[in-house]
């Protein structure tokens, strides 16, 4: 049987992580791999082209005993991720030679992979690949699921995201301002700030490194309140926006990525407002909803076609500059959805 | 015209109270009162019967900055709540002297009832008038709307209640068990233990004052986790549940009776289990689901009648032992529904 033996670069998850995760938490190494699989084989071989740096991704670095909405990861296996891949042999019926697929896979240039139901066929490729790690991926089911299915918005309420630049938060910024709300968002620098009012067209934004009192804050871009609170950060500040609910608020809890790295966790005081002003808070994930993948799509290609929504993406290129761009999500390095370029199609 | 003046005994409240409330918060003290209305009235003067005593109280006392799910209580004026009352004298077309009401009154004999919309009739007359003040009450109903409606129990699910043994607990507990739901009650004396156990038929209950370690606890009466925990007491509580807490586990936020009393809160920590699990925490109060009272009734009196649930309550004697029965609720001094007879029929 021919052999196409390659060299296989790779980033290795060292050991499990305590506090802020560094570039020595992964390593840089190589493998060859055969791009021919076996007779018989079912799995399916791809080469990456786009990886993924996602929040979620530190939870999983903690050793298991911590709580994680996904498995842990191996030490001393290669990290897993979200990316867009192309299909180089199959031996699953569902995929050929040639495809283009997003969905978990390795961070590696090439990746085995056995469970192809971890593999989604890309349908529409007028946009660019890239956007199956954000926009048509996992952070955009996320935004579309609790935006629209949590949240349950109304015309005319006030709605707040935090992290509001990321690969969620502008996404739900956008879906907001579609549905006739009134949305102030806040990150982390001005460049972002602009970001947010100019690009994404939120009403306001504010920088919270450089606010005192965040409840004032609060009160100063929402001075009858906050209707809906889209969860990306934890801590303070969903201290301070307790306070600023009104009554009947939602808060969609999708992530708390200021206590990925923090033992123990920031205290959260305010609690009793959920009685006093009736608040729902709904933590979700996007396992959860992957059925609603093909309505998703539908509505948000056309949304991008129409030019309803703009989507920003910060490109580290290189599997070497991996790690660093994972690492640059928790300092807030990132400007926009924070994407590897491994390999044009 | 006619007068009738009577001597009106009344509990008023002092002033805005800051920690726990003592008895000296509240004045007794008396006037006269004229036990007919003046022609042209549209008001209702009722006497009233029994008084409730319930934790919701506490934050009314709190200087209305601290948010409280009702108006702030006023002081040098009489104290209010839910009560249940005879009609004397009604200037008002939906009600007649004679007639048995229940709802929000004044903590005195006599109240004149301005706005008597507060007021409902008393339907069923086969069981203990002051269950209106519980079962057939604001907590009767607090505890269905927050077990059916927010929780969406199963058939085999597990579920936790704290504050077990109280006015709302005891209810949650036995609905629970028709549901056909695996239930453990926690409270804070071997008395209320057994109470949960033996009569209202909880399948276990733990004592949270004998318990080192809550988490522990609650892992040792629930090793596979908790799919619904019905919220009462807040704090150090709320986090050891979430860290107990299954997958899609629902939080029906009632109460936090441990937070009442102090400032700053109680920090909570484990927020980050409500995405890791996808939990919801919804916080509701009764006066959002008056509504439902018929349909309620209706289920409940059924209950009542067939010895499908029961109701403890304790009950204190006099106006002037109401102050110690509401100081009582925040020691856990009460065993069950805490009412105050002020008068028989």
């Amino acid at each position: 049987m021919a052999e196409e033996k390659v060299m296989n670069k790779q980033v290795l998850f060292k050991d499990y992580v305590t506090g802020f995760p560094k570039e020595e938490d992964m390593v840089l190494t190589s493998s060859t791999i055969d791009l021919k699989l076996p007779q018989g084989s079912t799995a399916v071989l791809v080469k990456n082209l786009y990886l993924s740096c996602d929040p979620y991704m530190r939870p999983r670095m903690s050793r298991p005993l911590t709580q994680s909405y996904t498995d842990a990861l191996v030490p001393g296996k290669v990290l897993v991720g979200y990316g867009v891949s192309k299909v180089v042999d199959s031996g699953h019926p569902d995929f050929k030679a040639g495809e283009l697929v997003w969905g978990i896979t390795g961070w590696e240039e090439y990746s085995l992979i056995t469970m192809p139901q971890q593999l989604n066929k890309i349908k529409y490729t007028d946009v660019p690949l890239s956007y199956y790690t954000g926009i048509l991926g996992m952070p955009g089911l996320t935004a579309y699921v609790g935006f629209y299915d949590i949240c349950s918005p109304k015309k005319g309420e006030t709605v707040y995201v935090s992290a509001a630049s990321g690969a969620v938060g502008q996404l739900v910024g956008q879906f907001a301002k579609l549905a006739g709300c009134y949305v102030v968002g806040s990150a982390g620098s001005q460049e972002k700030i602009d970001l947010l009012k100019n690009k994404f067209g939120f009403d306001d934004a504010f920088n919270y490194k450089e606010e005192q009192d965040l409840t004032a804050a609060l009160k100063r871009c929402f001075p009858t309140g906050i209707d809906i609170y889209f969860e990306n950060v934890g801590g303070a500040m969903l201290d301070a926006v307790l306070l600023n609910m009104r009554e009947q608020g939602r808060i969609a809890v999708c992530g708390m990525i200021s206590q990925y790295n923090i033992n123990p966790k920031d205290p959260v005081h305010n609690l009793f407002c959920l009685i006093s002003k009736r608040i729902l808070m709904q933590g979700f994930i996007e396992p959860d909803h992957k059925h609603k993948y093909p309505q998703f799509h539908e509505q948000v290609i056309q949304y991008i076609r129409e030019g309803k929504v703009t989507y920003v993406e910060d490109v580290a290129e290189g599997l070497e500059n991996a790690p660093s761009a994972l690492i640059g999500l928790f300092s807030g390095k990132n400007i926009g959805k924070q994407v590897v370029l491994l390999a044009h199609e």
